[in-house]
């Protein structure tokens, strides 16, 4: 359930309140679900994938399901521009690869991935969670958050809903 | 009852004076400058631009500079996995067509927009002026608005100088 806006007393006037209640939603509220690929996958099967789960961005995870890396629409066409057969590329030579990954975590607000989108010029990111393994932090992919969860973001608040 | 807190009387509590304002923001406020290509173009050169242009969204122009259709990188990646040559196969052929193009005009809102982002599952719209041509209305080009745009929207009304 999300949150609503409350009016009570507190020395703040309502656009303020209102305001603190826009900085406080969180990706958690927002989230969909990911969509992954495994590393050893074709540019080939990635760009099918793309097409029938009708999103923007894969994530791409290795062998024991953790982050590995991201790939864009524009990664898959600029590699469905080379002279390479993409059925023999495979994605983990033209993905994004960590830690030049950026991310973002449940708890993290809208504003600041919002802000991490605009200022990267990415179309989202994995939502992901911090696990110690081996010695090593790596992430596991929970979600994703994109430009479409943002602008559902934006509607929400503009909702008349929220403070009737 | 609940405290009043807005900013001044008007039977609305801050909360709603603040919706108000996030539900007025319009396209003109947020809008980008569009990029164009001719409608004789070839996908080729579209790709070309659109990674000179750092761009998702295209929008095709006829001999008179009108609106004839848009190109997103979805439909550019699915034209380069085909087997025709991409610089024989112009773009007029795989864009999608007017009158078929979602637009807006730059009164309209944010959250018309985002709106019709969301539900339509696209990146971006032209900005448009409608002029009546030979008996017919046709559509000039004065903008872009794309999921950025609504998501500097979003941080726009989530700053604190905002409200102070």
């Amino acid at each position: 359930a999300r949150p609503r806006v409350g009016y009570y007393y507190s020395g703040k006037n309502g656009g303020q309140l209102f305001n603190e209640q826009m900085q406080k939603l969180t990706v958690k509220q927002f989230q969909s679900v990911p969509v992954v690929v495994n590393e050893s996958a074709s540019a080939y099967d990635a760009i099918c994938i793309m097409f029938l789960e009708d999103v923007g961005t894969l994530f791409v995870v290795n062998k024991k399901s953790r982050l590995a890396g991201i790939l864009s629409r524009k990664d898959l066409l600029r590699a469905s521009m080379g002279k390479q057969d993409l059925e023999s590329v495979p994605v983990s030579i033209i993905m994004t690869r960590m830690p030049n990954v950026t991310m973002c975590k449940p708890e993290d607000t809208i504003v600041e991935v919002a802000n991490k989108l605009i200022n990267k010029q990415i179309d989202g990111v994995p939502v992901v969670r911090e696990i110690e393994e081996e010695g090593a932090i790596v992430h596991e992919v929970i979600g994703r958050l994109t430009k479409t969860n943002i602008a559902k973001a934006f509607v929400y608040m503009a909702s008349d809903d929220l403070h009737t």
